[in-house]
Parts: structure tokens; sequence; C-alpha cells
């Protein structure tokens, strides 16, 4: 075998600032921590770092659940790890779907054998309480709901409280994607009797994508335990993970050793800042943008917007990839594109984790006001600051 | 929420000789490339960077596959992929049985909704090709055929080439388990007619845990095109991660951006080695830690070794886990220990990718030189080097 010097050589990524849906930006420090020296998968070192890891989730989660850790994969991950878990073929399952999410998660159910009713709204809106009470009503065997908190490809923001007591006076187990919203909107999972819910590392946490925090609540694991059928993942069967983030230690597979070294330094930044101060960041930062943004004329697409993700309509007369390669080109700034119905029609910005700054909104709205030829957005989101 | 200081500070985990049954030693190198800056999913950038580690990859498996890229998640979460997509509830598929991936691979290909039929030899051996061809009359509606080329767990290095023979006239896909083998063993996959192969990133390819490197031949593709079922896991649906990896560049999932920096850093470092050259030092080194080892009473478990990894039977009169713990203490050296029958039993040493030097064998044998007052075993090694 010859040398194929055309594949060597270093890769040196430029540095973007990553306003688009995720990843955020890491900070240098989860970087640094990543490249430590990897240590073994049953290493003492490596496995105090897991305790510590899965107490820093517990207290993003705002939960006492014992069954926090992060899977070995990213967010999507997390989502098909909680309904394999939660799901046995032939059960009976309610999903709201109002964006890419909400699609996705029905395709997994029912790959896992479920039937699955969705309740479906436009993409924008969110899921109105009465329409939940009928799907209950309508279907009282769905052994499962599954909703989406922050539909990261409409930027709507889903209301969870009042749906979950509608779902658990049903009996249903309460499945909640909160890939685009652990770490920068309020989340509350024991406060809002979320039975199973997962994340991804590249959002509001900052951390590099390749895990997928999730926790399940003592019903989750006693429906678990309960099951008559194996999981048909091995990769994410729960009952095993268990057995390797428990006291046993039990080998599954081999860790993401340095991503976790990542995760917990990402969440030690969190724990550092405050979850509340860095909540309240995430609100600043998006009434600004938003104000700097609506005063060029331009509209959000959601009718209760994320803080952590703007999904705004494609201004009339430009090309919206083209802003978004100027953006990127002139600017380095990664923004990102619509999908689905979206698809060439809407632009989406996030301002999620280290990414939401004060700077990064300036910077933004500046490029914006010169890639369309409007002014008014830096000096609307000052406005906003200095209020 | 209140600071929480206890879980904050930096992590500065010890330096240690990664000896094990992986993850082996990371060079800075990679560590270094992994804490780039990072990328969007979509960047041009990154997708220049998937392209290039596709190439590697394709070197590094001996194969012109098309279908040659790193699944987002570890070793098992390959053979997860390699499985799901090949094999549709109610195949019959044949698997060799002779340690812990064996036995893996028939739980994760029974979860898929096969019927398994298992050729089951002793721990410690290889499959005869008697066997197989005596299992493919019995059973000539196997659709698939599984084997693991590198057994982690007992050592046992199984050869291929006339098993494939006998396969490919049976009309079965041959399915190969190669994490602890690829960038380290002799593996062809295209002169071998191997259609589907998965590795782990964190043994012979010397990169941290968190991807798993597959490829399928076109024979593989043709099955999965004619599936009449939905692949089961959402997360590992190759129809899905073909179009995300391929021009289209269709979104799927968001890849482990920086472990890809990673992977393509430790395969750079490969091809400059040049795969034959690699292959020799791991040869090299084995013989002398082997001639060592035996030299100081030491037997191997497996009839045809591995020459990445060294199963050896505990020496009587010792505390195998006191062994593994002084030399994790007083060494900083993680060897690994034996799983299955061999729980107890056995000590695992792995000699991977950059763990594979003359120095950790001298190292890990004058170490259990002192461990096991016993003497020569250096110096045995040394014969073998000088020879």
């Amino acid at each position: 075998m010859g040398k194929a010097m055309h594949l060597t050589g270093s890769f040196h990524p430029s540095q973007r600032v990553l306003l688009g849906p995720g990843p955020s930006d890491v900070p240098a420090r989860v970087l640094n921590a990543m490249a430590a020296p990897t240590l073994g998968h049953l290493d003492p070192e490596y496995l105090a770092l897991m305790d510590d890891t899965r107490r820093q989730l517990q207290t993003i989660f705002r939960t006492a659940n014992e069954l926090t850790l992060a899977i070995s994969g990213t967010g999507s991950a997390g989502m098909e790890a909680v309904v394999v878990n939660l799901i046995e073929p032939g059960d009976e399952a309610i999903v709201c779907v109002n964006g890419v999410f909400g699609t996705r998660m029905k395709d997994v159910m029912e790959r896992a054998g479920a039937t699955v009713h969705a309740i479906e709204v436009p993409w924008g809106e969110t899921i109105p309480p009465e329409r939940v009470a009928d799907a209950l009503r309508a279907f009282p065997r769905a052994r499962v709901f599954g909703i989406v908190h922050a539909e990261t490809s409409t930027g709507a923001h889903q209301p969870l409280e009042e749906i979950s007591k509608l779902v658990h006076a049903s009996g249903a187990l309460f499945l909640v994607d909160a890939v685009t919203s652990l770490g920068g909107l309020p989340l509350e999972v024991d406060a809002w009797g979320i039975d199973a819910c997962y994340s991804g590392t590249q959002k509001c946490l900052s951390c590099p994508p390749g895990l997928a925090p999730v926790t399940f609540s003592p019903r989750a694991l006693a429906r678990m335990d309960a099951r008559r059928s194996k999981v048909q993942s091995w990769y994410l069967d729960m009952t095993m993970i268990r057995n390797y983030w428990s006291a046993d230690r039990a080998y599954h597979h081999t860790a993401p050793i340095n991503m976790t070294y990542a995760l917990r330094e990402a969440c030690a930044i969190i724990l550092e800042e405050g979850l509340d101060t860095r909540i309240a960041r995430h609100s600043l930062n998006h009434r600004a943008l938003r104000a700097g943004l609506e005063s060029i004329g331009l509209h959000y697409i959601p009718s209760q917007s994320l803080t952590t993700l703007n999904a705004i309509h494609a201004p009339d007369g430009f090309d919206e990839a083209l802003i978004r390669r100027r953006l990127l080109t002139e600017f380095g700034i990664e923004i990102g594109a619509g999908l689905g119905p979206f698809k060439g029609r809407a632009l989406r910005i996030g301002l999620m984790g280290s990414s939401s700054t004060r700077r990064n909104v300036q910077l933004v709205l500046a490029a914006l006001e010169i890639i369309l030829s409007r002014s008014g957005a830096t000096s609307a989101a000052a406005s906003i600051y200095a209020s």
C-alpha cells in the first residue's frame, strides 16, 4: 500500500459564528476538555466522571430521576432510545405533529411497532390542549404520548404543563423532545410530570454533537421493567445501559470517552452561570434579535417563538440561499434554511448556549442590514438592551 | 437555581498507557484535531471533510465500495447498522459464535426479527470451514452469514477467505465484524468478498470511541434496495444516511462533527505510516510480547491469536483483579479482564494502533515481572526485536 499524501496533512476548519439550528458555538474550554488523554471506559477516573455527569444532567433537567445519562449517539439516537424502550409492538401511541421532529417521532414509533395516532396542526402552530383532550378520549388505550417542546424546524415553543396533566390523567406516559430547549428554555422534568425526555449536546448545551442526554421517570422505569418483549435495539437497550451507568458497571459498549469529557465541561459552564441566569440571557437576546428583525420588515413564522431559535419568513424578492451563502462567506456566520414546507421560504437563526450573545445579535443584524440593504435593525436591538 | 460549585472545576484525567481491549492510546495529533472549532454539519468545509474521510476509510478497508462511511455511534452501533439494514423480519441467518461478539451479533439479529442458526465452537477456538459448509447445507435459505474476524473476548483470529467462498456459493451475504482488526490486521474487504463490514474507531485506528466505520458491497446495496419493510431503526437507516453522505447532502441527523475531525486525522496517520507497515508493526510487537509472556509461564487462550489482542490465562496462585489493579495504580497501565467463561480467569493485553510499540511491550513485561516475581520476559522480547 503506497502512501496517499493527498489524504494527509492537517485540517484547519474556519472559525464560524454558529447561528444555525445547531451545532452552536462550542467554548474553547469545552474543546480543550475533550482533548484530554483518553481513559478506558472502565477506568475508575472515568466512572467517577460518569457519576459527575449524571448529577449535572439531573440539575439541568431539573429532575431527581436516577436514570439520567447520556446516550452514545446524537439527539435522534436519544429520541429512538426513549421510544424503543417505552413502546412494544402493538402498543397504541399518540404523537403531536407540527414540524420535522414530531413527524420523525411518529416514524420512529411506527418502526417500533406502535399504532400511532397523530394530532396534526399546521407547521408553526402549537398543539392546543383541547386537541390533546380530544385525542386522549378518542384513543383511551394509548400507552405513550409524545410531543416536541421546541420544534427546531418551525421555531414553535410548545407549552407543556396543561397537556402533561391531561396525559397523566389518561395513564399514558408523557414523552418530551427537548433537543432545542434543554439548557436554554425553562424545562422542568419533575415539576411538569415528564416521564421521558431527551436532548442533544450541540444545541443549548454548547457541546459538540455526539451525545444525547436522556432522563426517565420512575413510572417510565416501571413500564420498561414490565416489558414482555426485548427492546428491538441492542445498542439503545436501557436495561443494559443502566447496568453500565449503575454501581454494577457491567460492560455494554465502549462509551464515547472524550465526548463525555466535553459534556461534563459544558455542563460545568452551565452550572457556573446558573440555569435561571442562562435562560434569562436566551430570552433577552431573543427579544433584541426579534426587535431588530421586525424593524427591517422580517416576520416570524411561529405563533409562539422559541427564544433559542428564530424562524422567519424569507424576505420577498431575495433568494434565501444567497442570503445564507453571503452570511457564510462574507461574515463567517452560519444560519439555517427552511425544512419541509418552508424549504426555500424560511431562514432560521439560532441563539443557543454560547452563541446567544449580544455581540452575535448585533453582528447578524448588521450583516442582514447590508445584505438586504435595509437599516435600523441594530439600533432596534440596542434599544432592547438599553431598556 | 443556585450555583453547584462541587460540579465545576476542571477534569484532568491521568495519562494512561492503554493496553486493554480498547480504547487504545490516542496520539496528541488526533486529540488536537478533535479540538478544532466546531463547524455546522452542512458547512461546505465539513462536507469536504466527509468526502476525505470516506476515501481514507475505503483505502483502509481495502475496498472500492461507494457506501463506506462512519456511523454516528460506537462499534456496536456499527454492528447494529449492518444487521438491521440487511435483515428483514422472518429472514434466516447463520452466525458464528465463539465469544462475546458472535453472541452479541446473534442477539442483534434476533432483535431484528431473524431466525438465527448458530455455529458454536468453544470460546478461544476459530470456526472451521467444514462447520460452515455443514450449516450452509442445513440452512439453505439463510440470507445472511455473520462472523467475527477478531474476537476481542478471546483473542481468536478467524481466517475468512475460505469461508467467504462457501458463503458466496450459497448466495448469502457475508457480514464481518472487524472491530479489533481494521487498521491492525490484514483485512481485504474486496479481495475476500466481504459484503458488509463494521469496525470501531477506538481500537487499531487509535481514535477516541464514538464512530463506527462501515462498508457495504454492491450486493449488500441491492439487498437493501429490495427490502419490503422499513429498517426498524430510524437512526441507523442507511437509505437516509446514504443521502446525507451522497451529493444530495439531505439532512438526516447532526453528525458528530469533532469526532469526524479526529477520525480523519487518525486515518491520515495510518496512511502516512502505510497499511502494510502498520500491520507488520502489530505482528512484530505481538511476537515479542508473546515470547516474553510465554518465557514467564503465561499461556495464550486462543488456538490462533490476534496480533492486536493477547488473551492469556491468569497465572495460577494470583488474583487477576489485583494484577490489573497494580498495573493501573503502580504503572499507569490498563489491561483488560476476562469476559463470560473467562471472567476472573484471563488477562487481555491489547497492542492496537498507537499502543503497539516496542516501548509498551517492554514496559508491560517489566511490570508483570515485578508483580509476578518472575524474570526473563523483557530479555525474551528483546531477542525477538534483535532477530
